[in-house]
């Protein structure tokens, strides 16, 4: 079971050392170990690497919060044209969101992480967990967890449905569903929020953390924090904990595709998304403006997070991702991680669209380590080639 | 000399743990050692144990900053009236508050250490130190030393006495009275803002510091700082700096008990006031309503306090224990440490109250990391039990 | 050529130990070295040390940003004197600034490196580099890259030519006019921004960095970043990098003396205008008068600097030294370094001025560690003396 590991695809003229980078990687993975990575620059493919067993370009994952980048992207098309404000109150599309202290938060706090909303305090059901609609009902009565405008927090498993939310009350339509037509169908994107039944075949289930005896003994040591903040977030809090590990394992889930994290995708679809977002694919103009994306990926909220417990860093609902991992990209940069090991972003000043999956989740969760040696091959390419 | 030491006193079913887990801590402590620790859960006693000579669950120490707790509940009950209201300019209750620059801060970003006024520029004397009414004068005319709404900082030995201004223009009536009358005497608390004549066989003085060589050397290597913004809060600027170790050692300090650090308590009186507070107790109602204590538990200033130096979390006055200290706490919970080593606190969720207490002052000052494994301990007992 | 190295110049009584400090850290420097220190308090020169090849006290050296320190007390004259309004919008005085959503900012946070306005998306070219005006038209026509009242990050190369718009719009003279007229002259300062032809003699090239094989490495190893914001901020980001190291080397640089980076001084200049700022020379009154100090001195931005990705602390315009390296000295010290290792600064509370220049060029960059011993050591003698 040793080192048979191959990794197969493209790579185009000048970044043959991402290959090379990738397989270096490689060496230090799991038995059974499946990735995929896949990257645009102003438009054109230049990577479409993978690797692992049952896995080829077009394999699907659960991609975690890498499927924020979807609802935010979908945000800043109603933006962009107007259907939205970014300096309204929330309550302005959704009255019933001023419950509880939250009237004056605008959409730019609420998207940037500010309104203190990141969970309930009685958790949330499976059910709930699969339906944006519901969580956002539960998170409308809910007080802030701290005091709007004094600090910011991950809104984990809230954001999406929040977002959702207001997309909903002012199109009438959801947000998958807006991201389905004017998103993932004319570009034919492998980046689902609800996967058809039909492309079942093509996922993978997630496999579990694999931590080695020390690493399970640091888990283990954790003592019980059900009332954490952190927990709210995730969703640990209440009668049904969330258990992160097999949360895209669920058909409901997938199904349903909450726009937090329930999205299925391709490292192609991930990448291609954010191509389409900033440089245009396949001939067409970029989804969005250079304008629209500088508002997006202008910082908001930058330092700790009180969820995270650690320096984060947002734009408009979009991770700072050189702020926040990659400090060699363009400042502007939006994107998404996700917790199961995913990574997508786009660079707007490269051009540089990148796309990352991974099957088994990953010890410890987040992005791992590792993969800045991905981007920043890649990024190095984009700006000596 | 060596291992006499035995914890006595007793705990509830399910909380035996907790005594093996003081017990072992003992271990490294000094010889002498004198400490109580004490929990409710939902208004029922679950630990009550003590240790070293002299020392029994009734003796009295001085409790440092741990008397704040006191202090922000009595303006709790107030607020929770309608008596003082949270969003008023400070100096709408106490014009001369306005001079120098405080005439927009509002009694929440005061409570909430972000009015800038942590002490004065040429430091106090010891009477007035004692005196909460002298300190609030001096004050008032103070400039902020940083711009009120860009930063907070611990106003370790002022914020009592200012709470205690707004409480006493209001009123008419000093914080202590309220606190004696309202709270300190219905509960019977062993934790006093000005200590009776009577009382005082119970008390026992600090102990100082007890450094090992090294630590010593590290001590006297501090360069002198007589000007810096930790100096001024901690009144070490003027002419008569204040000796910390000391300070509960003045009659006149135990006298008058100023509400920032005058507080004579055991970790039974630490602990029946935050169960009184948060959960009632012998069959009583809360005296606070949980809405009321989600409003002062709500994360206020989080992040870099200019005065400690380091990251640091406060409500509204309140310490936010969770986030602070202990993570794996509700978040919500309200309490306030000691620089004597004591640490007291309520966490809503669990309807857990803690208190501690110790009788020499620890190196370095503060809560002593050992303390996280007695929290740790209880707290898990609680959730699990 | 070991050890050869000797301190030249006078110490006032109760300062010695400075010299033998500035003399043990010599041990440690690199061969050829060169530098500078000078001090007074209250206005009375208390050290004048130097050292090194061609070099004495009347050397002049480019001082990097420790410029800003001059720029900034044109700012506070003119404050001072109510010629500019803190609490104003920049726009109010230069209405072009207003442009890409900076209509809201205050003089108050431009200076307080708040406005988001670091660089240039293009870049600049090494002629608008060394002129104020160049870089304030191409710095009114860009987007903020953080929301402004957000965050903050140090203006490393654009504060200057910014204040000195705001300047030149309301006085009619340049920064570089004013301060030449009102600060530079009246104290026979050496601290110049425009270095006449005829002083060019006294002037010594900055001397590139002389990094260990293992720095070098570490230099070598970094990625490519042309569209960081730190990049941006160093105006590493457009066709024509500026090389730091070489700066001041450039006679355009140093005829023109833009505000941010330009000066050229030595220690006696730097430390004689903080002291004429502060104290008072020579039997004059202070520049500026104790509430001025203050305010300029007051804590406006601290914690996470976005630039420089590490903690900073800013009052306005000047760095708050006790917060950002110094904690013993006192809260509202104001002053500066420089990229090139110079510090320079006045601590109100004790009278302290303070100058420190060098030749080569530190790595790494910035304010050496070892100057904190000097520093502690000036100080120290100061408040004991």
């Amino acid at each position: 079971m040793t080192r048979e590991i191959k990794v197969r695809g493209t790579t185009a003229a000048g970044y043959e050392p991402v290959r090379d980078e990738f397989t270096a990687l490689l060496a230090g993975a799991e038995p059974g170990h499946a990735s995929q990575l896949c990257a645009y620059v102003k438009g054109r493919q230049v990577v479409d690497l993978w690797v692992g067993p049952d896995t080829d370009g077009d394999t699907l994952f659960g991609v975690y919060s890498s499927t924020k980048g979807a609802a935010y992207l979908t945000v800043a098309l109603l933006v962009q044209e107007g259907v939205l404000g970014f300096d309204r109150e929330v309550a302005y599309y959704w009255p019933e969101f001023a419950a509880e202290g939250k009237g004056g938060v605008t959409l730019r706090e609420l998207l940037s992480h500010r309104a203190g909303v990141v969970g309930a305090d009685s958790g949330f059901t499976p059910e709930e967990i699969a339906d944006d609609r519901a969580i956002a009902a539960r998170i409308a009565v809910q007080r802030p967890y701290w005091r709007p405008g004094t600090a910011f927090g991950y809104h984990a498993l809230s954001i999406g449905a929040l977002a959702g939310e207001v997309v909903f009350r002012v199109t009438g339509q959801t947000l998958q569903e807006v991201y389905e037509e004017r998103v993932r169908v004319p570009y034919e994107l492998d980046l689902h929020l609800g996967l058809p039944e039909a492309l079942e075949p093509r996922f993978r289930s997630v496999l579990p953390m694999m931590p080695t005896p020390t690493e399970r003994a640091l888990l283990d040591a954790q003592p019980p924090d059900p009332g954490s903040l952190t927990s709210i977030a995730f969703n640990r809090n209440g009668a049904h904990p969330t258990a992160l590990e097999s949360l895209p394992n669920s058909r409901l889930v997938r199904a349903k595709g909450p726009a937090s994290v329930g999205g299925v995708a391709s490292a192609r679809g991930l990448s291609r998304m954010y191509a389409a977002a900033v440089s245009g694919l396949d001939g067409r103009e970029p989804l969005l403006k250079a304008e629209t994306v500088a508002e997006f990926g202008q910082i908001h909220s930058n330092g700790y997070d009180l969820v995270a417990r650690a320096h984060k860093s947002f734009g408009v609902g979009f991770q700072n991702v050189a702020e926040a991992w990659y400090p060699f990209l363009g400042v502007g940069s939006i994107g998404h991680k996700g917790v199961g090991g995913s990574q997508a972003f786009a660079d707007p000043r490269t051009g540089l669209a990148y796309g990352y999956t991974r099957r088994r989740f990953p010890y410890p969760a987040g992005p791992v380590p590792e993969d800045e040696r991905l981007v920043r091959a890649i990024h190095t390419a984009a700006v000596t080639g």
